[in-house]
């Protein structure tokens, strides 16, 4: 069995290994135009902020370690066409290879911003470990950057360009960071946080060019020029499927491949898996694409499972999701009320401030976590939260508690661990779930 | 109404300001032996430890606080006897006192060492913050330290005890800490920590005498004298209910107070709440007794709300538990291993070591996660979980997972956050499903 494999990211990576898992014979082959695999480009945000201290760190295995797999990566190799009725990809500069199966793991894009300028030098897409490697250097002599779009990406590189003593400016059309997603109230202690050091936020903003002789020095917007000599694009994952899309493969209205739970596209030989793909919302059956690496991998593990003769079932998510912004973390599942009152979704919400540790236990952080229900059956639609510790693994447990249907009644009666240096009295899940039964 | 309260424990507390809550026109009285209410006795030995600085710091609330919410503690006050046919409970040096509904919140003691030299001085039971104080001045010049029974108060107090610089012995019948709890493979880092740190730890041994001249000077046991000028009694929780069963209260096999789902006794006028009760387990049915303060204030608050003319519904507990020992949080919900084989209960096992961040970002701890479920249907039955962080929520998910029945499936298969700084790619609950699942 000849199983090919476009793309060597988390999707890419978990798809040929769990191949390889289910039929060690089987021919796995990866393309993939990075110079390098197995490596986590989620942590390059916080290189440039310091808090990691290079870039080797990032790396999980090295080169050799896939060659003992049985894995043949082939590394800086560009698929150009995809032949479903051939069975065969074309290689550029390679011609053409066969498959029996077939997974793609094309990944994404920043959403493009069409305006003038948009080649000049000095604009930076964080994706890739080597380019962020030579703009790391660069970044000593920034003095000032303009960071289009406060998408999760602004989130983490604020911080590091603050860290680096770099003026930030963020441009953003929305009336605060990451509107589509999180809630004004959850956001806010982060937005502070900027405006403390120093971050000129332009909301309702929009940039209409980058100007510049050869690099930028600046940005025009809708509301004045910014000077920078740094440009970040902020703006959201678009899913990277002109192969697949020319290929004649069945694409959604997000841009991502369609599959079913077993991680197939509308071709009975090919696989998807990660963000190329969109996979339908546990609650709703909205098709949601960019997810998270956790995403990602799992999706390519199921999709390697099946494409080499196992079976695997992935199913519609939830969406836990958390990351670190500055001194604060953020987090959430499914819908906050923002985007529950965007879809038309009727809810109701509860919310409570808490702490994470006993009061007077060194470390205790403050905590708000917001449970967004569905009016009558009061089941658990979704959550927002912001904290210093604790986000990411309230999230996961209350994505489950959407996933299996739990009310705001049972989580106003859970219980909780207390003991002063790990978790206060109150748990604030518990208490926001007893405040929005209170309001009722 | 008057509603008179034993006890000015989380309990006891908990029940006076939820009574207050439901009548405010009630009387509401608290007897307390104690010289303060509203602190945290939970935080003491971290004070021994100077991890928290001071006692004060302990207080959560003034006297004044409530005297202006409406409720009469009355310190240092203790109650002899109860006459439930009278509806008056006797104070001592006050006579009798009526009430219309009494809520006992009595609490516990440490099991007694009958063994010769019990009286000795030099002998500290760790529970009340003003002998707390005098202890902490007593620490400095203590040299060595014989913990008797590596209870949970054992687990805090050797990282306190090490922190001021004092030999520690630790005697215990059994062959690790905690050893009705918690699994040995769950124990062992924090075992191992204590070696480091050069305690003594004397498993399958056992005091038979406390030696000394007016204040002990050593300790004898089956295995020969230690030298000790501080003995720690580490004892287990036991309800302390010689009131309650003088007045003909129903006690069950704990020796806790039977209650029913309102936390009211065998006597329709009244509750009880807190360590001096017992509550059935909600998988098994058997009574527990000896639970957290967060358990305490919650049954403080049904048994108030109840007593006051309210209604709420205590549950079936699955008790999630947490505490820092050292470097090392520790936790579990309902059964362990050891317990579940105890209890003769069948069960299967999984078990996933895992990183509690990206393995590059600073501050990642190794976690372990140890999940124990049913046959067969594959129900989660308990876990126990030792890492560097973020133990506590996940007991708190877990015991809701154990609640609602969720099967091993559901956590094989659970999504999880994942970003650099606060999540790792793979949650080790979901990949302590997925060994169970694999090993099956």
């Amino acid at each position: 069995m000849r199983i090919a494999v476009i793309g060597g990211g988390a999707a890419g990576i978990g798809a040929a290994g769990a191949a390889k898992g289910i039929d060690p014979s089987a021919e796995v082959v990866v393309y993939t135009a990075d110079t390098d695999v197995a490596y986590s480009p989620c942590g390059i945000p916080y290189v440039h902020g310091r808090e990691i201290e290079s870039f080797e760190r990032l790396f999980l295995a090295t080169k050799e370690q896939y060659v003992n797999t049985g894995i043949d990566v082939r590394y800086e190799t560009t698929v150009t066409a995809i032949d479903p009725a051939a069975h065969q990809v074309t290689v550029a500069g390679h011609g053409e290879a066969s498959y029996d199966r077939l997974i793609i793991a094309a990944g994404w894009n920043y959403a493009p911003v069409n305006v003038p300028g948009a080649d000049l030098d000095g604009i930076y897409e964080v994706k890739y470990i080597r380019k962020a490697m030579e703009w790391d250097k660069r970044l000593d002599s920034c003095k000032s950057a303009v960071i289009v779009e406060a998408g999760l990406i602004a989130l983490e590189m604020v911080a590091a360009l603050v860290h680096r003593g770099i003026k930030v400016t963020v441009v953003d059309e929305a009336s605060w960071p990451m509107a589509d997603v999180i809630d004004p109230d959850i956001i806010e202690p982060v937005r502070q946080s900027w405006q403390d050091a120093g971050v000129d936020m332009q909301w309702g903003n929009r940039v209409t060019a980058f100007v510049g002789d050869g690099s930028v020095s600046s940005v025009a917007t809708e509301q004045g020029d910014i000077e920078a000599d740094l440009v970040i694009i902020g703006t959201h994952k678009v899913p990277n499927n002109p192969l697949a899309a020319a290929a004649g493969l069945k694409i959604g209205a997000t841009g991502g491949l369609i599959v079913d739970s077993r991680m197939r596209t509308s071709d009975p030989d090919i696989y998807a898996a990660g963000d190329c793909t969109e996979i339908p919302h546990g609650l709703t059956n909205i098709p949601l694409q960019g997810l998270s690496g956790s995403h990602a991998y799992a999706q390519g593990k199921t999709a390697g499972t099946n494409a080499a003769g196992g079976r695997r079932d992935y199913r519609p998510v939830f969406v836990p999701w958390g990351l670190l912004a500055g001194e604060w973390m953020i987090g959430g599942v499914s819908f906050g009320e923002t985007l529950a009152t965007a879809l038309g979704a009727k809810h109701v919400v509860g919310k409570a401030q808490g702490i994470t540790r006993a009061r007077y236990y060194p470390g205790v952080k403050p905590i708000i976590v917001k449970l967004v229900a569905e009016p009558g059956t009061l089941r658990l639609m979704g959550a927002q939260m912001v904290g210093g510790e604790g986000i990411k693994e309230r999230a996961d447990f209350l994505a489950m508690a959407v996933r299996v249907g739990l009310s705001v009644e049972e989580l106003a009666t859970m219980e909780n661990v207390y003991s002063p240096a790990i978790g206060a009295l109150n748990e604030p899940i518990s208490v926001a779930a007893q405040n929005l039964l209170a309001a009722l």
